[in-house]
């Protein structure tokens, strides 16, 4: 057994993951922290924890203090700019770190300034930090999980955002295939449950405005698309355009993101629909948590919600030789707190599915 | 008063338009038809109704009789394939028509033939039909007016479908300006509610379907995609190619459609997110039916709920040198019903706004 | 024309009286007031307006100031304590008012303040307001409609609260009758939508709590009781009891109110489901907002959604001796606005049904 | 490990039973049987199951064919009418039934006749039959176990329909402690999410139907009374006389009933708020899946949705001297398949919260 805290547990993404641990197999979590609802027991604020667990909040600095003796790994469920605070003191404490904010996932301080307005106070670890989606950076995190197990370090993985995560494992074969025009730009649509705005209460997410309501909003503006384009990037080798709008939909949890990928010219004389679906099945074949579905079938938000599964649909047009691929994730599931778990059990050398599988 | 009927009046657009005709200034409804429920009251049907109107269902049949003494205009509300077999011998009765399916909406039978899968019975028509979307064709459907007028002959209107309508009012300020890549092809994606999958139970539109989900459908085969194409291509005086991808939300009413337009290097030289604004507002002023939003601002499918309006957002990203504009109607008002109103206000020669206003 | 302002404009309950003012063929609104929103336009709060309305927003104080000149007609969509306050000197000038909030809906101080647990501050218009709900209180309103036209004095209607609406109207037929055992308590379960609970973002309004989710509240101590009594031992002539529980559903707009009601052993000597359908229907067949559906037919929300309509079933047990009956309304429509504007035009002689009949 | 199969996995209940057999640590689900889906992997028809099992839908027939020596249990989840026929034959090869239908719920023929319109084919087993809710009838249902064990016979459990069981949980302690007055009755009024109403397309099930909508339905005939009856009967040791109303709501799954109980002269000397609240705290505490939330508070259905748990809070109301107690449930967690599989832990002799804990 190995001892987890979750920092940050009474937000949407932080509870999730509490939902997840205490059904854990090898994670034991034995605190969760909340400033504003320290002292409070979780079953106060989360009636569903009623019955089943008799854990309450505690504030930050007391999971801190001393973390390293209490804890193997911490959870950040914290908002960004609060993540890049209290990871530093936690690393050299000897605690892992899987971190849910947005502070570690760009590589490069500037483009972190330049997106989120302010500059990175702990910019040395962003290059240290291992972008947590396993699909795409398993081995890197299997080299993380090794220098732990060494007892040489402890690791730091930024888990990423809901819409990178679905939206690169919509785009993912075709742009690590080499297919895309590197001359073109990859448009990407999503749409989001009302859960990814938070748990403070808004106009946004009042009901009556959220219900039967449909939107765009951050429109060439929204802070995922630098992190969608870095990975894309990276797996392109080259750099990649992208053109991201997110939507507002009546729903809870779930998520859905479009990508439509024009082919270069080179990948036009030989693709065809059932070589891209081909390619898709090929590709996660191995993948536990990915699902390639049937030739023209697209994945519903509902097949995966409450859980670490992805599943993705792939279609080709000839008439524009573009690619259309869909994934749909939870937003706080493989979009957040379960992705989180998927990456710690890679982290400890636990096998991936564990307290995921079903 | 014009008198008027509504053929498949028991389906979600049927019963929208009479609806929006009971409260009609002009137009006097006095006969709605629907083969299954002939005989029975609308308020069985549609307890809503009820008070309200004590009309009763007739058959198709009972309508169609004796049509020219009757009925200046008939609003067709079923299905295609049915449509091409009533509009000719209503139109022979001297009885104008606003056709809400898809039949007389492409000019092109091959293009009809190659993607509804069937061959068009009334070939002739396409080209005496009037695309119905006052903000691309006004001054057609006022020449059908004044052909009306002068008791030369009945007209036939063919209503837009709902992600048209959407999609080409995002797009339409761009395109007309020319200022779209010609080589590059525009990719529209789209979320409507379910309404939109009409009245018959299925799986699809089955409440536990679609709660609590979202998912992409008809990717690259949607039979809108020709519809789209074929007006950005008549804006834009050329082949205007299109990726359309729509969506399924859970809510009853309401769409959004997103575009994606890449700018040619021309316009990229001037273009700014200010000019695109402008472009937008100036296009749309005298329009009674289109807001177009301040700058930043993405448009609510609530807002123009339960009515003929449009709003319009529009967002100029000059790292990709795209625009994305966003369109939000409702899919039975604007997308149908109320469009088909609106355009029969055109037909008569009455104010555009009659019965539709607030 | 009568020109009338609707103060507290930005609530749900005022925006709704708006959205339908500016429809009503008679009352011009020439003023709408919020403090928080004030010189703010509509349609930058409401988008919906976008296109309909150039209204703004002004102060309260903007419209209390000279109001005798400016309106002859004030809705107050304030909370309960501030209507207290803003009506006596808007009656001093001379101006009606049909106030929805609480504030003069019990005649009784002593019962305002122990349920609403502070004093009341005008205590002497409790006898004089009218309680608004016309198919109960007509004449009264009548009445007053008289003393406005004689220009005698300027008149207070109390707008019923929606759940009081919705379980009069369920239990009116039966109570008027003399059928209910004078022993026995009625049970009123009621259903509302999220809307019910105002507009100001909370925990039990954001849309992750309320969405996929059902709850009673305010069980033995909700308002609406005493409000519900009053009106129901009106009828009966003597104290009836009331046991009334409300719940909360995931829906923007709609409620239900289902009584149940013990009847007496004489009622039960002759009480059959076919003469409690009679009775019903004949209450009622005057009433133009309230439909008594067939026999063995509950009532949908949805039915009167956006309107002034009540629906209503009824049912007959013999082996309990119970009649259960339940209504469904719009709560900001019928349980709010409209009604408002119901007892507007009963108020100015006009038409019951203007503005409000489709 | 004991091996089970469900017989009618494809409907909402039996697919929710697979849900949570596949995740349990005994029993081995070998086989899921549907005759309109039979060869088709489980995955294509809820894709949820994609990536989670491989297993596919086999007939009736192939499961009931040698039975006794493939199975140690089964869970008929076909609906009534159904299990009368299948059940005989399955425990005459001795294989244990947990029937999720109403067939065997009832102990008098002629009631199951009165209230289901057929005769029952299988009356002698009615008086066999375990009612599985075992916060009342635990004893009843370790008995079976014992008998099981002991290689007797197999075993047959009814198990509770959704309302009952809600109901039941609400009115328990109240009934029990010999509170009620016996001369009336006790009001029940419940809500629904639409996964109650089955996976059959219909116009009830439309969304565009159920969304945004509330109603009231089967008053006084909805077949769930004499169940509830049935059951507060026996605990009261007397006839008990039921008004249950059930209503629709737009959420997929959730259930909240709400219990109205007129106390007896008796009771009322010594009843307070503070004593029902200890009487149901107490009568609960040792109950694994029920919590009693603090006074004052409804239990949310939406905090019990996925599970075996259900939450109960209860007010007493001295003016009307009533008990006004709800409680929350999933409809097909303990409405149905879960509260299955705890009565089959019981059965078994395995920790009654095997599979069901978190």
């Amino acid at each position: 057994m190995y001892k987890v805290a979750v920092i940050g547990a009474a937000g949407f993404t932080g509870a999730e993951a509490v939902r997840l641990l205490l059904a854990h197999p090898v994670f034991s979590l034995s605190a969760i922290s909340s400033n504003n609802d320290a002292d409070k027991p979780l079953a106060s604020v989360y009636p569903y924890f009623a019955g089943r667990t008799e854990l309450s909040f505690c504030s930050h600095e007391a999971v801190l203090d001393n973390a390293g003796r209490h804890y193997d790994l911490v959870f950040l469920a914290v908002p960004h700019t609060a993540a890049m605070k209290i990871a530093p003191p936690l690393l050299k404490q000897g605690v892992s770190i899987v971190d849910l904010s947005a502070d570690f996932r760009l590589h490069e301080p500037a483009v972190y300034e330049s997106w989120y307005g302010l500059s990175h106070t702990a910019p040395e670890l962003l290059a240290k930090a291992v972008y947590g989606l396993p699909e795409v950076f398993r081995s890197a995190l299997q080299e993380q999980a090794a220098l732990r197990a060494a007892g040489q370090e402890a690791v730091l993985v930024a888990n990423p955002g809901c819409y990178p995560t679905a939206s690169v494992l919509a785009a993912l074969p075709v742009i690590e295939a080499g297919f895309a025009d590197s001359e073109s730009t990859i448009v990407i649509n999503a749409i989001s449950g009302v859960s990814g705005a938070g748990k403070t209460p808004s106009e946004t997410t009042h009901f009556c405005t959220a219900n039967e309501n449909l939107n765009a909003y951050g429109a060439t503006t929204h802070r995922h698309t630098p992190e969608i384009a870095q990975t894309l990037s990276g797996l392109a080798k080259r750099k990649v355009a992208v053109q991201f709008t997110p939507h507002l939909a009546p729903l809870s949890r779930g998520m859905v993101s479009t990508v439509a990928i024009p082919l270069s010219k080179d990948a036009s004389q030989t693709a065809t629909a059932e070589g891209m679906q081909q390619l898709y099945e090929k590709r996660y074949a191995e993948e536990p948590f990915v699902q390639v579905l049937p030739a023209q079938t697209m994945p519903k938000s509902s097949s995966v919600a409450y859980g670490n599964h992805a599943q993705v649909g792939v279609a080709y047009d000839s008439s524009t030789n573009m690619v259309v691929a869909s994934c749909a994730i939870d937003n706080l599931g493989k979009g957040a707190a379960a992705q989180a778990v998927q990456c710690a059990n890679i982290l400890f050398g636990l096998d991936e599915t564990a307290g995921l599988a079903l």
